[in-house]
């Protein structure tokens, strides 16, 4: 089995180291960066190493695209003629409904582009962020879309399954961009809020405890990566945002007329679910 | 010296362990929990327990209360006569200046109350949730007044760190409690929102990362306790949550406008601070 990584940053990194110590027999890594190519050839990452995909596409089985949201439907572009019949190609981007419908309007018949989003992030940029063990207990989403083949759609999950992923999860393009909206996007977006406050100060951390310290720590963000994400997925954030504040006006009116039997019934409710989801 | 500790909770009872630990002389327990009290005397966590506070505290050389906020005023108006000639009070009350108003109002002259707050929480109520090495490596903060002796304030900075503090920063009540309306209130408010949002289901662990994990820890939260304190700083946690609101805004607006530049700004801005903090 032929395998290209397109992309060595933290992601594709993290894959290939994992992936050569399983045993694979060919893993190919392409990057626009030599550097990062040699480091990934000294280290063992992976068997070979190019800044041109052309050539080593027209032999892989299977096309892991760990590149940005915007490079996914050009890059299909330039290399749509090079794929082999029969090629396997998947990304690991974080929202699916906007990406699907352009890659879909450009992908050539004899491939099968099998949606994936593997849920674990890096803070670190580039293959300096890469670990064997990134993705140990990690889940996955996959996205299937109606004209993929079942033997591919086990392809990938195989794939993940020897990168190390616990729970490799099957789920509608539209459903996984509104719960990631939610339990992703949004979390992002009130950490880089929190930051940003006219109240954040040198003293802060001089008050700040756990809490603060955990919430932030998405705050520390690739702000090309995301800013790409939100764009990709605006409806659905913009939704999420509206049922959080809807709450925290719960939370205010509940505040503002000091009632504290209500703030108690609030307070309890999320504690109730917490427990119910860890 | 003869200390004695007003509610063996979490918090109490993890004072008590660490300070035995530390060789204290005499720590004596109070709580209205027979169970606990044994619980405590079994495990050597304290050298005597009653459910009386009267008779030991005219001992008590230092007596450390930590009772719900609300208790606070009312157990100082109960055993005003009690108390030794020269003993130090202090709380552990996560906000001061409505509690140093209703204190200050019933104390009597011959003692001297500390206002303190250790930045270490529990989402275990009760005995069962204290530790020895709870305080390790945590943050404090007093508040001192200017009714306070220096020798006094001294005293429980001791305390502190022969109970494990790291750091015992002295500030103004009013910057305590607006840092920590920013720091540690409006971080709790936040995550019960996001657990009460009407996004929330069974299936969103299918979806879920370390960030909601994290985010959401502090929504197991203790709402009798809580609903007190955000009760007691209002005014400061409205003007945290108004603050917080007007960046949400910015994001949205540009996610509206679908304002890539901005986006990133915005997010660059957060990573920039979020490094220097950490």
């Amino acid at each position: 089995m032929n395998l290209v990584i397109v992309g060595l940053g933290a992601i594709g990194g993290s894959f290939a180291m994992r992936l050569m110590k399983q045993g694979y027999d060919r893993i190919v890594g392409v990057d626009i960066d030599e550097e990062t190519l040699q480091l990934a050839l000294d280290k063992g990452y992976i068997h070979e190493g190019t800044t041109s995909p052309e050539h080593v596409i027209a032999e892989a089985d299977i096309v892991l695209l760990t590149l940005y949201p915007g490079q996914i439907a050009s890059f299909i572009d330039e290399n749509k003629d090079h794929f082999k019949q029969g090629a396997v190609i998947t990304d690991v981007t974080g929202v699916k409904t906007s990406l699907i419908r352009d890659v879909e309007r450009l992908l050539p018949d004899h491939v099968d582009f099998i949606f994936a989003h593997p849920m674990r992030g890096s803070e670190k940029k580039g293959i300096a962020g890469a670990e064997e063990s990134k993705f140990k207990e990690a889940n996955a989403l996959i996205t299937p879309v109606s004209s993929n083949k079942e033997e591919n759609i086990k392809k990938v999950e195989q794939l993940y399954k020897d990168a190390g992923f616990k729970t490799i999860t099957r789920v509608m393009p539209e459903q996984h961009d509104e719960q990631i909206a939610y339990v992703s996007q949004l979390m992002h977006a009130l950490s880089v809020s929190v930051v940003n406050s006219t109240q954040a100060s040198p003293d802060t951390l001089l008050f700040a405890g756990n809490s603060f310290k955990e919430l932030t720590r998405i705050a520390d963000i690739n702000e090309e990566l995301w800013a790409e994400l939100f764009s990709m997925n605006k409806d659905a954030l913009l939704d999420s945002i509206t049922c959080f504040e809807e709450q925290l006006d719960v939370f205010k009116n509940a505040l503002v007329n000091t009632n504290e039997e209500e703030l108690k019934d609030f307070l309890k409710k999320a504690r109730l679910q917490r427990k119910k989801w860890y």
